[in-house]
Formats: structure tokens, sequence, C-alpha cells
């Protein structure tokens, strides 16, 4: 334990857990919301939750290279380490969890976790070593800090779809908890990355949620899956959108696509479109 | 619960849970002993070892199918619970947890684990199914029974490295225990499989762990382990082993091979071979 800041940060596994087990000694329940740092109002969002639901809340601040690709921005994703831990503090989180990636991955480690189907497609397509890399960090996140409950955003739906699956499937006994999307004044999903966007881009990426809306608006009348698809990708590219990796229509439940081409039960819209260099995803219920 | 001895019985994992809950309110330490049933000394071995180091005992029941191979003796391995039940309870076991495939794997899991490097090679060659299995039922049973300690035979000596190395990765926070072969008054390893072998096959199966000593032996005089290797395969084969998978010497601590091709270090000699249709194992430590 050791902190600049009035937060104490546990750096080692084994801080972490002397701190969880008094916490269990005193009877406490705890909750825990896993970060990449560069916190905004969304992740503070899932503080808060997690401190509705639990005793004391644990944040870990790891941004985690084994869900980056070679070419992606592990080096440049932004870092703030004493700014999020007064951050932290202010949303009622009790310890800060920062571990250096040699403290998460010792350089014997060999094992990797595959979820499956919920990992196939959307973002698994544009980047396919996203969640084996989510999957065995959040795997070995749960098992490190053993909450009662831990909370993630739906920004992320299909990494939520796929930390479900793997909570499950593993009987991590972890209730995981689904926060909707924090967004701006103009709509746009907060996002770590949002850093990256120029002015102008800024503006342009405000007009994807409500393209989005506007798509799942379509679906509810029973237009078909594939044309409400294209024209919510014409959409973006007509905004402004340089480019775009996918606009989905599937099932909330896991994803799947929605065999007859029509929205018969809960559904979801998911988007991934580019500004620049910025990919941006944002998704929204629809049904 | 519900069962017809007097050790009570867990079938689903929340039962499971309540009465490992229940143990952990009143303070009570907690271990495990994972086996596939039809138990034998060597699984109350373990029983027993887990009762020296953790207050109150589970041990799982579980013909896990997910580490056969269609062609393998899943439908054949040998079921006898009751008698299992007796046994364990006998052997100071507090709960025996005997899940359904069904209660394991819900149909909708997609999940899978693998350990890498410790899972290749040797048993891994042969079966190439099977340590992907064992690695999910283990992470899967560890995560439902939580407990303090488990215990495993170093008969399966290469098994053994694979749940070392997943609870490692994965942070599992249980202390893995590796216990010595338990084996009959002529050596032969205790197997729930020696079932399968007529008499005339038992006695040449006896000589299987003669062999290997010899072998253990031999390493230490510094003889070439590829020399070691191939004249206790003929000395299987004329013992009356039908075929040999391998007879291997490898380093004690990751089963890798040793450079040089001479023993310098903490050695296992392992070896699988065949007796008719029935597959055995055993392994040695060597130096």
């Amino acid at each position: 334990m050791a902190s600049h800041t009035a937060l104490p940060v546990a750096r080692t596994i084994a801080d972490l857990r002397l701190t969880v087990s008094d916490w269990r000694r005193q009877g406490f329940t705890v909750g825990f919301v896993p970060t990449m740092g560069a916190l905004h109002d969304g992740h503070l969002a899932l503080v808060q939750e997690a401190g509705l639901r639990a005793d004391r809340v644990v944040a870990s601040v790891f941004v985690n290279p084994t869900q980056f690709a070679a070419h992606e921005d592990l080096d440049a994703y932004p870092r703030q380490e004493t700014r999020d831990a007064e951050l932290l503090a202010g949303a009622g989180c009790a310890l800060m969890y920062a571990p250096s990636v040699e403290e998460m991955y010792p350089a014997d480690a060999t094992t990797t976790v595959s979820v499956g189907a919920p990992a196939e497609g959307l973002e698994g397509v544009a980047r396919p070593e996203m969640f084996g890399g989510v999957a065995l960090v959040v795997a070995k996140l749960l098992n490190q800090v053993r909450p009662d409950v831990a909370v993630f955003g739906e920004k992320d739906y299909q990494q939520l779809m796929v930390v479900r699956r793997l909570a499950i499937d593993l009987d991590i006994p972890t209730e995981i908890v689904g926060m909707p999307t924090v967004r701006d004044g103009h709509g746009l999903a907060l996002s770590s990355r949002n850093a990256y966007l120029t002015g102008e881009e800024q503006t342009i990426a405000r007009r994807l949620n409500g393209v989005l809306a506007e798509a799942a608006a379509r679906t509810m009348t029973g237009r078909a899956v594939g044309d409400v698809e294209r024209e919510a990708q014409e959409a973006l590219l007509n905004a402004g959108f340089s480019h775009v990796d996918y606009v989905a229509v599937r099932k909330s439940e896991n994803l799947r696509p929605f065999e007859g081409g029509i929205v018969d039960g809960p559904a979801r819209v998911l988007a991934a479109a580019w500004l620049g260099r910025t990919r941006l995803i944002d998704n929204m219920a629809a049904g």
C-alpha cells in the first residue's frame, strides 16, 4: 500500500487480498469495478452503483495489454493515475488496485480462456485479440478480488455479454451487473477514447447515438433488419464518419441475429465507426 | 441434500454452496478432493491428507465427459456411488458433491480453458481432448467449492502440473497439493482402470513400476535420456505390454525435456502403456 492521494492503492495481489480479507473479517460485502483508467463520469457511475450494492468498493486501474492488438493504441492509451485516484475517492471507492503488467502476467503464465460464441462477430471480427484478453483478465481480476458484485458498463455491450458468459461458465460466484451508458449532453457515449477526437470530429461523433436511436425505432415498425442496418450505415457515412465497421441489430440476450430478419423480441442495435484514427462504439436497446 | 448413506450428498452447486457457506460462518477451513468416483485407497489417501490440512473436506464424484474422447471409456467408466459415499465417510470426508452432467455443463455454456505448455506432449499427444476438459472442470469445481486447499494425486503427474498452472494463472486462491502415488503390495499404482485388467494382465501391469524405477536409477548414472527411454520402452514390451505410448524423462518442475539430453536436475520418469484395451500410466521421481 502506498499512495500520494487519500485513496489507498494496492499494487500487488497480496496487498489487495490483505485489504479485502480485512473487510471480510469485518463482515463487509465487496463490490468491484474493473477499469483501464483515464476515468470519466461513466466509470464513476459504475463505482457509485457498486457502492449502492456493496459495503466496500475496489476499482482496478489496469491497461490490459492482452486485449490490444499490435497495431492498436496500447502505448498511447491515456494514463492519469493520480487524477483517477482522486476521482475514485470522490465516487466512494475504498481501494484502487493498480497492479503492474508483471504482477498480472508473470513470464511463465500459459493459460488462456475463450468464451466462444458471445465473443464471435461484431467486435470479435474487428478486434479478434480483444475478448480472449478480456476473458483472461476478468477471470483473474474476479479471482483476485473475489467480489460479491462487479459492475460493467453497457457501452461495451458485447464485453458485458462475454463477462456474463465467463462468470456463469466458470462458476465464478460474483453477480455481474450491467449499467446503462452514461452520455454527454449531446448523447455521445462517454469514452476514454473521446479524448482523441478533434473539435470537428466530436461534432460528428455526437450524431452516432441519434442514428442508432433512429435505427432502433425503425426495427420496431417491423422493417427488415438488413434494411435498417444498411440505412444506418449510410446515415453514419453521410454524417461524416470515415468508415463503418458494422451496424448490427441483434438479440439483446445473446447478440445472435434474428433468424427471420425481423425483430421479434428484445433487440440491441450496435455500431462501430471510425473518425480519422479514432474508433468509436455505441449501442442502444430496441424493443 | 439427499443420501442413503450417512454422508451428506450435494447434487447442485446451490446445495454445495449452502453447506460450504455454513462451514465458513462457523470459521472452518475447507479442503477439496476432486474424483471421478470408483474410489480406491489412492483417493482415500487424498481425502485423509485434505483432512489433515483443513477442518472440513468436500470430495466431488463426477465422471467428467469433457475429458474423454469419443472412442474412450466414458460409458464403461466404473460407477459405484453408494460404495464411494461409504468409503468417503470412512476417510473423514464431510460432504460428497455429485453433480449431474447437466448441472456442470448447461446446454448454453461456451467457455473453454487452455493451459498451454504444461498440457502439451505426453498425455496431451495421446489424449488431446483431456487437459482442456480437465482445466475447465477443475476451474469450475474450484470456483464452486472455493476450498483453501485441494489435493491431487501424483499418479496423474502431468494433470497435477496442469492444475497448478491453471490455479496460478487464473489467480484461484486455493493451495494445490500433490500427494505421492499409492501402490499395491507389488508396486502397481492404484487406478480405477485396474479393474479392467485380467489376472494375467495384472501380473504384467505390476512390472511397470519396476521398469520406471530402473529407468530413474539409470538417469542418475549420467546415462543419456534417449537411451534410458528406449531401454525402458523395450523392457515394457518384453514384459508383455501390448504397446507403449511413451516413456519420457522430463524436468520435474515443468515436464520440459532436458536440453543437453542428460539429467542435470530434479527429473520425473513418466510412461503410458497398453495391456490389451486398458491404458495404464505411471511416473516416478528421478533425481
